[in-house]
């Protein structure tokens, strides 16, 4: 089966913005067995896009298409298809009901460029679209599946995981069984991961039929592992002794086998397996790292609080941190670090408790504390762990890495 | 000049890595006013490359190519490249002696693989690469340019910018001048503005070589307004027209005319300004605000400190809310949120301070305070603002929603 990712739009063709769409179809479709041959992007040009139609015809099986389905004036992608399938648009009922609800109940007076959303080719089938006003569009023209998408990464994934792909998995069945795991990663380099599984890829393996890839996402790294074979309980079966080699290898860096779980996910998930309350006292990360632990649905049951002592001044007032500590070490110290984390969980009296301080910089660097200087402290039933790291990265980059170094101590320490 | 950008490689077809070259080069060509039209990309395969090749000639002017220069077996761009173009490869003198010393100053044995990437189609150029091994090349086929560059981003920009862009701006003068303006908005809705907009679009307007495109990035929307003509300066005074038509009909909304710039950015920008400091106090944004606003370097001249406080008792002791309130009203609710603003402002001294308390989800929701419910209250120069929301999105969006509205409060009020 030949696929083709056709995105439509001036902001993608611009370089406005980054088309994160075809990765996310790509890979959704490899890790099933479904090659992509072929991604196209065009503006929002009438004769672009039916051009790029009819040249997906001639060579796919499949065409997803994203963008061009909203309410403004440079959407136009349906009207287009409809064209160029010569046929006409018609009104999908429930989609006009779905969108003169969702504008109702939003109290909300539905305009006429709202409402043409519910147009749609005639012999072509509508799409729901959970997330959004615009529904998806599936259109058979020739031998050629075409799969109408919004741009909208949320709306594109939720209608390509509820109706595409499974249409596409009914209508062929791949001939080859593909399995595939994911490793997470945090806390080693991709050259150190490179060293301990190079012998484990598929040109040396006595397992043909694997292949290792390394993804990354900063500071983390995932390994994507497939296997592939006509047999599909050899497939699962090798795809179960690789993992395992690679377990044995590196297994004190994996935090998750679920692709889609983040490390604060993960930490959540623990925590409240383990009954254990957190509480953080940041300076340097400025409530990134409550915001991360914050960010995961059920946090509450495990977040109890936290100080952003941004300020010298505040570190003395919300965390009643001794200014003599201040004073002889300054804010950027060991000694503040241990004075923060012992006041917050002291305060929260939750089982963890982190405190953060240093300099992200761009700017606030000095001889003795270079910019990327921090001290995080930790303080897991009783026991500290207070450390000074450097760590030469942006500002976000240093924010974010410094967030998961005490992630990973609260994940180890529950 | 019609420009299309093909990019090779089983890793983007594959979607194991994220193709940000197509969106680098796009918008530097945009940015200049040379406009692409096409993106393509194809899989490490002869015959799809064959055939990507030709169609980019019959139908661009320039093709900027990555991906496949490499020493690797699966690296065959330019062995394609030649046979398509119906030419020998030949070695290219400057490039064998640049990849010759590059492995001498290493101490590294040079291989066949590694030679050939001096190996160039005849009568084309090569296009020395400072951070790399492999040259790009240019080639010239019928009335086509082509710019081969290497995949590694690194590479490929410095490729670009060295040689081909000064290359593409010799030969092809644009004969349009494009000029280009951004705004960048929060607190309306797309189909909002797009009613606002609406005969501003070339279609309708007087200046008819001008167009608003619509940029999304939750929860805000940037307007690029893109206008072009022969002459430079009538281009740029089209310009200003049609920005101060958007600006008098959605003015109110437009926090910064930066194409880079975050709303944090534009709040700390103008705060630190002003000179006024802030403070905040979270609970359903768990954090988020305060790390927003110590995003932007230069925070801590205005961003005092704040606290998360998660849980009614971290309400109580770290905020001092009185456990009446949250025993009559719960501590979603406008008393609390008050109660919370009032406090923070007090122990921070802060000129302006915010505080929210509502129900993220997706969960926690009840029959009187459904999921998404929210109570915002800013305290700016003693002036209490305090109003209840409902904010139908996902855990995500709400929090950067409710965090966003902040802002934007301080933004108004400095």
């Amino acid at each position: 089966m030949i696929i083709e990712i056709l995105t439509i739009g001036d902001e993608l063709l611009s370089g406005d913005i980054l088309d994160t769409n075809k990765q996310y179809l790509s890979s959704s479709c490899w890790d099933k067995g479904f090659k992509v041959e072929f991604h196209t992007g065009v503006r929002d040009d009438d004769a672009a896009i039916q051009e790029a139609l009819l040249k997906a015809a001639e060579r796919a099986d499949v065409v997803l298409c994203t963008g061009g389905l909203g309410p403004t004036v440079d959407d136009f992608t349906i009207e287009v298809a409809a064209k160029t399938f010569d046929t006409e648009l018609v009104w999908d009922e429930a989609s006009l009901k779905y969108l003169t609800e969702w504008y109702q109940t939003r109290n909300i007076p539905i305009e006429e460029n709202n409402r043409k959303l519910a147009l749609i080719p005639k012999g072509g089938k509508a799409l729901s679209n959970k997330y959004g006003t615009a529904p998806g569009v599936y259109y058979a023209f020739k031998k050629t599946d075409y799969y109408f998408m919004p741009g909208v990464p949320k709306e594109m994934k939720f209608i390509f995981e509820e109706h595409v792909f499974p249409q596409m998995l009914k209508k062929t069945k791949p001939d080859t069984h593909f399995v595939t795991a994911f490793l997470k990663t945090f806390g080693s380099t991709e050259s150190e991961l490179d060293r301990q599984l190079k012998d484990l890829t598929h040109d040396r393996l006595h397992i043909q039929n694997a292949r290792i890839g390394f993804r990354f996402s900063f500071p983390e790294i995932s390994l994507k592992v497939s296997v592939w074979d006509k047999n599909p309980n050899k497939a699962k079966k090798d795809l179960e002794k690789v993992v395992s080699l690679i377990k044995e290898r590196v297994g004190k860096y994996i935090y998750s086998e679920n692709k889609d779980e983040t490390l604060e996910e993960a930490v959540v998930k623990k925590l409240i397996a383990k009954k254990k309350t957190v509480s953080v006292a940041e300076s340097c990360t400025g409530g990134l790292l409550a915001s991360r632990i914050t960010s995961v649905s059920g946090a509450s049951k495990v977040f109890l609080g936290g100080v952003v002592s941004y300020s010298n001044e505040m570190k003395e007032s919300l965390l009643a941190v001794d200014s003599k500590i201040l004073k002889d070490h300054g804010a950027v110290s060991s000694q503040c670090a241990e004075a923060m984390v012992r006041s917050i969980q002291k305060i929260t009296k939750s089982d963890f408790a982190a405190a953060v301080t240093g300099v992200a910089g761009p700017t606030g660097g000095t001889k003795d504390k270079p910019i990327g200087t921090v001290h995080i402290a930790t303080l897991c039933d009783g026991r500290l762990i207070n450390k000074e790291y450097h760590f030469g990265y942006s500002r976000e980059m240093f924010r974010v890495l410094v967030g998961s170094v005490v992630l990973r101590r609260f994940l180890i320490a529950s």
